[in-house]
């Protein structure tokens, strides 16, 4: 098991990593979307999340991540299933270059070759299922393979009609995508497929810059011991993440918080209604991990940009200007 | 089986509603275009009608969805008939990246391999037959694929000329796509082979999409729950179709509102017959529905802007004036 | 077996149904197009003619549909044969995405995988020898399944060089080819391959329509009624064409008349003699189902437009200024 | 065996008639390309051409069509030899869409399936040994297919590598093609590598056109009748052909004459030295064929406009400048 | 074992042997560009390079080149271990036409159609492990092979997904490319990924080529004899890297250089923080291979341009100018 | 084995055959390439040349032609050694059409069918190991081909990753392209990497064109004949290219040569250092060739227009321009 470099030690970069927290804690927030440039941890971030995550209850052996007392038709059958066991919590990385095949599964061709028979070899979407599914620059994947993942990731469900194959699976998972506006533009109709989206980007304090070389160079040359330094802040955040999931069911959304959101979306122009759902789970993630009852105005106004920003019919270049209208936006409503 | 989100709860809509309705009652209609943004609940009402349609009849084991009583001659000595039984009206999902094999059907590769057999499998467009063929994003499909289901839908039947099969098999389904028109137009002469066309909108007003997101967060956090409380609602809209459905042979349609359909369609100048055949039938189907005997102008008069408007040989972003042009065509037909 | 429309029952398009006779008469006239929108009933008529064709006699079990005196050498040691039977005549739908094997004929994977021999497996030019090949929207094929198709028209023979097989058999047909100029031109040189073509329309007036709508609605609820309405009609058709076949080689053709054919081409300038040839048959075809003995000026003029118009070196939209520039010639000669 | 169409039957073409019996008095010639028209009887000339020339003796057996006294090291343990035999002077038509791997020759994949040995099945270029080739539309053709053939031609042996294969056999054939110069022009290179071109046109006499038309019809209603009645003329061709070849190799070329075909190909322009090979080759063959010992000026004259008219480079269409130009250039050589 | 052309016989082109002596120092450098003309000796410095590197203990047997200690997961199972070996330090060269199958590993095709099994075969990428990988001409690559080898060499590990393969193993290694800017750009993101960069022209002194050619004329006609000649040298530096690999770790880097190398990245605008990382570790590369125990300005100095050329967002070509900006940022730091 | 038209009897065109020559003196020379039209000899002197060439000593049964006492590495195990043999030089051709697998080897399927065992199977690069490989048209050649072949002509060693496959062998020959300017160049980079470049035209005398017509026509005509009258002037070549061979290690290039090579490269301003060791080897076999024991500067001058005409970064229809200016430079460095 290679050692990563630990969440909690990245510098700086507050918004990535709410925002991934936001996600650990609602997964049905709908993904994360992280622009900025290459070198600015992105994939870091990432992987330092994975490995804090707490471990997730499932059927043993099964190869879907079926939960304990609800296997899927798709696995029955499939998987050797004996008893119930733990999984870390899955983030698979899609590698450049995967095939389509090997994304969404396909025949499984040792059986066929051998035994002659036409069975399901689950692919990443399945291996993903209940975790994280990190594509490291969306913009170099293929569109077809794009679109196919944003379709699972919403629908929660692989369909796959393939090579004599009808198999259908569940594939709940967070998607998160990284990607530089300036290595080619994300079509817009995608963007508004991820529920948040955040900007990364170079420190530019010469401490900052500093720092970051210093534990990057550090944890490069012992991981371990660098892994143990930060173990017990990690610790801290898998802490409160789970204790954000436990109290997410009970938050209390005031109507006028809702109403609230509403007229926020209708004030900035956001097509849809993705908008508004986001910002009410967002929000409502929010309160959980930080430990409160309810949602109020306040954790709508601090969500507000990373959950509309991408879906104001401008390209992600001029976020700013984006944050910047919505902020007015809240000002305006907040004064009526 | 996942719970879908109910038809009866879905917020406003009632011109998308009504064209499944009608779909649902003649399924000779010609399919359902639903034009609109995306996150506007196409997909949600498609999946909520097929939830709700009344079961088939058929041969218990039949991979055609046979009628009990007329097996088709490609099924025979291919499906394990066992009996009369009945199945849920079949509502099929066309995913992203079927490949042309599973939609029409393919050589029985398990079979081929293992017992050196040249097999049908049947595919998608089998499993489809006698219920509703869903493509969401039909833009998003490949044109040859696009042709080959318009086709198939109207002629009702399959022909597979490939991997040295030669098979034919019914396939008579409600063909419903839906479409962004801002992410690539579909091509004139394609709208004309839909029955109907209708268009979503996100709604306009703070208190229906306070309703929308409400609903919604509430059947995404307790599905089975939210379905309970509309189920009666549901039940009433299934009894009213099958009502409709065995009235529907019954239904008269004066001489005079058939003509007045085809001086509509001459005024209005919509290629072809299709238009006046849609009209027909169309209209037939609402009076059934609302549980008349006879068909009347004003029957004509409502259902004609969702069968004419996209045969006008105009984009389909200029709807409002293409039904403007159906309506003034309409008051001076009747002034006359 | 499907009921189709009666060829009988279409509400007018008098050319449409005179060139598909004068095919059916004379098979080595070369093939019919029409050209027309959607909707106006092309398929339809094709079919209708196929159901009211006399049977052929056949050797029972050859795949090619071979005379009972007169076995291909192909089908020889390929076919069981087995006395002599008779078939419906075949027309044969060349659908949607048929890949070329399955139209040429391909190598026999069932025999090639389970006894390793190398064998022929007829495809639709095999299945359509002696009758009709039907390609709706030919348009939308590829550009070298219709060359295929047109050279094997014209020679009569399908010669197949591939997968290792070398096979030449018989595969003479009448080749209908439907289209709508614009959806994608034909390029000229192909239309020249065609012996006739003609053009149907939309009916324009009241009661054509009233009528069409009526017929097809009534045939589309209640096929086997409808049908044996218009039995003895399509009865009749059927004797008169079964005349015409038995009284054509008997048929004269006056010098004169040659002669006249001839002038005709030269003065509106068809290129090469394919034009000729096409007005002598057809005329002579004419004079046949009229019950007459010889070919007449009459004939020549009547059949002169739909066997000439479309060589004139003009896009097929301007058909009615090449049937002028037709007819004027012939007054010209006539007066000479 | 399909009857053809006599070669003596042709009404008018006399230069596409000599060039065709030129090559196939030398073979070496390099092949005719024939331009023109659809529908002026090219490929019926080809065709007849082959019916009338003498038969081969072959070894029998053998696939390759190898001289009793030479068999290829390609058919030792190939073909089954058996002896001395004749056959029909092979004539092979390139069907549309023929693969490469027929063309050339393949992996014998039924050998290789049942008995796992590497074996060659050769390709159409091995059955056109000694014969023709006939490529009716070589702008058609594949770009890649047509380098290949015209190199295979010229070499007059076909080296296939590929699939594992390494096989070298004897490809000696006339290459014919056809081509239409409006449907798509050939490269000036490929031009270049054909021995002769000649230009065939629809007659534009009346009474040409009615023999044509009279001739056709009535062999396509008879052909067993019309082809024994022009036996006699085809039997006379036959027998001037045989006499010829058999007379050639005791020709007489002054080096007057060859010089002056030196000069001529000079002063006109043409490229390298092919044209002055095919004007010495051509004027002896048609020595041969006019019965006498030895080439004179009037020969070189009479194939000149055949032999360069291609390498002028022109394009094809602007034929008869090209002509005029050789016929001047003559002029002023014998004049000085 | 072919014979090379020895390292310390190149004559100048000092920049370019450096860098390759400093990734040979610290692996984790991120590969080195060697920009230049054809014919300037690349390739015959990798190659040199690689024949003068110590030795690698490796697990014996073992296909990924494993550490004797430390198996990775991949190959457990796979390789048959005998023991601890050593291996020469593997240089592999990327061949043109490689496959994408043989860069990352594939299924075992052998073991696939004799046992019926699905093992991988390990391809370039393991063979490079722990090594150098050299791409010649990278500009010649296909994009997408590119974006694997870069994405590979930076996260040290190969992932596989690909013909029912879900592998992962250890793939440490430099790559080392050469390219010339005038045969095809490389894009910008790329070149960020690469740790250094240099170039390499064709000498311009008469005594300099003279001894190139002489040297290479003497090494082409007796390879033995002329590496025999440079043997002492050679080894030499093998010792130099060999200490300064022992050295590494204990090298002391003050904070004021790494502030200076933060400042310096932030006044030239060099994206990211991959030039900070890679100054330092070059740097202390340099300190280790000159035998010192700390870090300085002037080795900082030294390496700033082959560190920070190409990140300044310009073309390769003007690298010159970059050059400048850089001293002259140095200046101006140190000045201050 | 089919006779080829003798080198000696070839009029004319003594540049190209002496660059053959020198290539056949010294196979380090690095290829030649001849440009000119079709139709002026150029593969008639390359197969002439292969067919007066000494033969190779060589393991008897090895498929990659190695030498007695050198198997290479690949063939051991591979191929079947029975002691020593000799084998006429060879001369392969790269077949029109030739696939990648043939060119570089590939997976011996037959053993891979039958034996279940993944054997190389040597191509076309093996078979011309110690010899010439003719690529006639290299224009027409793929362009990742022409990158192949010269990449392995340069190294020498044919190295293949494919197909599971990981092979590398010798592959020392002599490449030798022919093109024709006009019908596609060929990229400036890729005619850096030929040694010598010559250039042949049609002969513009009236007696030398009779006398190819003339020669040409004989030969064609009785080949066997031909061949004997040129048989002691083949012979004398031969002895003459041994000579040079054996003689070639012994020859001394004084400095002032080696110098004045350098500085006219560095005048003319040829880039690289390729062109300053082709003057220097090809002169030393000129001086060979013609039996003397030292390298003089006329040997240079001679040389110098076929060595670095194609290096001068012009298009090679301005050749006679370079040609100029490589003289003029002689003419000013001897002056000096």
């Amino acid at each position: 098991m290679r050692v990563v470099f630990p969440f909690s030690a990245i510098v700086g970069q507050s918004d990535m990593k709410q925002a991934l927290l936001l996600a650990a804690v609602d997964r049905t927030l709908g993904g994360v979307m992280v622009f900025g440039d290459r070198g600015s941890g992105k994939t870091t971030a990432v992987r330092g999340l994975a490995a804090l995550l707490p471990a997730l209850p499932v059927i043993a052996g099964c190869r879907f991540n079926c939960e304990p007392d609800r296997p899927s038709p798709a696995c029955e059958g499939v998987c050797k299933h004996s008893g119930v066991g733990t999984t870390p919590s899955p983030v698979v990385d899609m590698p450049l270059g995967a095939t389509e095949d090997r994304v969404v599964g396909a025949l499984d061709l040792e059986r066929a070759l051998t035994l002659g028979e036409k069975a399901f070899e689950p692919g990443l979407l399945a291996r993903a299922n209940r975790g994280f599914l990190y594509i490291d620059e969306i913009n170099l994947l293929e569109d077809h393979l794009v679109d196919l993942l944003l379709d699972v990731a919403q629908s929660g469900e692989n369909v796959v009609e393939r090579e004599g194959l009808s198999v259908r699976h569940p594939a709940r998972f967070v998607l998160v995508g990284s990607g530089n506006p300036e290595e080619g533009e994300l079509r817009p109709q995608l963007l508004d497929r991820f529920g948040l989206s955040v900007e990364v980007r170079t420190p530019d304090t010469l401490a900052e810059r500093v720092e970051v070389v210093k534990r990057r160079d550090a944890f490069d040359r012992d991981p371990e011991g660098f892994a143990k330094a930060w173990k017990s802040k990690d610790a801290a955040i898998r802490k409160k993440v789970a204790a954000a999931q436990a109290r997410l069911d009970a938050i209390v959304v005031p109507d006028a918080v809702l109403e609230m959101g509403s007229r926020l979306c209708m004030a900035v122009g956001a097509d849809g209604l993705r908008g508004e759902l986001t910002l009410l789970r967002a929000s409502r993630a929010k309160a959980a991990l930080d430990g409160r009852d309810a949602v109020t105005e306040a954790d709508l106004r601090h969500i507000a940009p990373m959950a509309l920003r991408h879906r104001l019919r401008r390209g992600p270049l001029d976020e700013q200007a984006s944050t910047v209208r919505i902020e007015r936006a809240m000002d305006e409503l907040l004064a009526a």
